[in-house]
């Protein structure tokens, strides 16, 4: 049985529904996959506090609060979950210098620093997986990477963040913004500060992530309006000539460049944008060959996000096992890269 | 430049498509992916045949009607585009046998074969992509094999058999059975036999496909019925009363085993499957962390089964140059299968 040792960087919502949805499915992934995924170490700021799940569980002693446990101690592969740029950036970076595989759902800092990480990466012959990064449990960025990556992209749109839909969709009940972002709030889809979420910037940094992908290059232009001046009246008034209100992002090849738009838009009630539901994410990926492909599901959420890490952690965790034959038996001087 | 040469066994409508394809993006995928995608030969049984796109290429030199030029010449993948049981199965065996990697988009050949097939490449160490086989250009075998592959699913259901939907529709706006039936086959949608597709066989093929995929062992029980009995007065009625009839196929985890079902079923308008038009495909797939993902595009056509088939090719491609650095460097006796 290849064995596959996990250091775990933070243990919030997301990454405690890593760990429990690793404890589901441990035992089906041994027998499925031949292969027993271990968290060797989970880096957290405070060891002593009370975390759902796992007081009693053997996991417990695996906590600590020094970094360097983990990143320097015995492991295949890095999750990181703790968020946010500065400590996660520096996690990371020194996680991929000592030749760690990352298994990411940081979307601020891939939008931030993706490029420079993804250089290191390759220069040191690793691999990041980062499907969580974007619209949680939806497979876009498999899908982009992936049974896509033959096909020149035209355009790709969606309904990229949960939250603002939640919102608009509660506004379109009668709610007004602030009653229906502390709705939001409540059903534990809004941040504390949805600032992110209600400006459109959030949705802009996840089209951005895919835009990269879709198209290899950085987007050249960008217009991000977001959803506060939206009123019940707006809603209403779409509402009677048979129109929704959705914040949607759009990533367009115009003439040599890249295009991104996030805005709220007046839709046909029977467009798929306007189908979508409270916190729900959809895309929709124009290829020149394949013509338009739609994915839909649960943006966000502790367990749908966990799925997505896990989905890397099996991807990354076959190359590793390779990884580590080919480190093993290949003589100094051939690039490992090639090999993973 | 890392060279990628292909072996291409059929050059029919996925095969002509597939050529097109690759011209038309060859040069992105140098740049992109820095890797060079060289036919290296083409299967044909009639190799004077005029064949679309190809009487001006300099591909037309690569034509063959010897099987053996291609599986035993200088090739580092095969991608079988033949279809049928018989021809494709020998050709697939031999190339395994031979240690390439295969691409196929034969769902029939792996329906009937796909245990044995699958068990010969974990022997050889060698891989077999077969996006292609189910739903054309909709990303479902990634998404399941990848980022799905953490999760428990707990059922796939779908509208995959295009030619099927695409009668249900015309026979909706009035036409009967035999009348949509030649529509589709004039739209080029359905064979000249359509007998697979209208018995629900097709779909059958494909759901047992996705079920052994999703669940990791064949279904036990299985129930297909097909669109033969549908009438227009069915149609009508189910109108009348805010429904529509789709060929649903629906695999569920039921008491350890697994059960498989094609039928006609009578969906409200508002369900995702209803608004499924024409020879579209759509799939949603229920994961007990994950929640409900959808996935939708075109089921079937030249273009967008290339494209599938192209996405399995550059996944292989990075493999395969791996593979002939490590056959090149290890040892003898460590498994090539850990390395790839």
């Amino acid at each position: 049985m290849k064995q596959v040792r996990i250091g775990l960087l933070g243990c919030g919502t997301v990454g405690g529904g890593f760990v429990r949805l690793l404890e589901a499915e441990r035992g089906r992934i041994r027998n499925r996959y031949g292969m027993d995924l271990v968290i060797s170490g989970i880096l957290v700021r405070d060891v002593a506090k009370k975390r759902h799940g796992l007081e009693m569980s053997a996991l417990r002693c695996l906590l600590t609060d020094r970094a360097l446990d983990i990143l320097d101690g015995e492991c295949d592969l890095v999750v990181e979950v703790i968020g946010g740029v500065h400590t996660a950036g520096a996690l990371i970076r020194r996680a991929i210098a000592r030749g760690r595989n990352i298994v990411t759902a940081n979307k601020a800092l891939l939008a931030s620093s993706g490029t420079e990480l993804f250089a290191a990466a390759a220069r040191m012959g690793v691999r990041i997986g980062f499907e969580a990064s974007v619209c949680g449990g939806v497979p876009i960025i498999g899908a982009l990477r992936g049974s896509l990556a033959g096909d020149s992209i035209e355009s790709i749109s969606g309904v990229l963040n949960g939250t603002s839909n939640y919102v608009l969709c509660r506004m379109a009940e009668g709610l007004a913004l602030e009653a229906a972002i502390r709705r939001a709030q409540e059903a534990g889809f809004a941040e504390e500060d949805p600032t992110l979420d209600i400006s459109g910037e959030d949705a802009a940094q996840k089209l951005a992530i895919l835009a990269q992908i879709a198209f290899g290059t950085p987007a050249s232009r960008s217009s991000v309006r977001g959803i506060e001046s939206i009123t019940g009246e707006d809603l209403a008034n779409a509402a009677a000539s048979g129109f929704a209100i959705r914040q949607v992002a759009e990533a367009r090849r115009v003439a040599g460049s890249v295009r991104l738009v996030v805005e709220p838009r007046r839709l046909p009630l029977d467009h798929p944008f306007a189908r979508v539901l409270d916190e729900q994410n959809a895309v929709l990926i124009r290829g020149r060959a394949s013509g338009e492909i739609g994915l839909s599901g649960p943006g966000a959420g502790s367990m749908p996000t966990a799925v997505a890490i896990l989905g890397d952690v099996l991807a990354l965790g076959r190359s590793v096992t390779a990884g580590r034959w080919a480190r093993r038996f290949v003589p100094a001087g051939i690039p490992t890269a090639a090999l993973t």
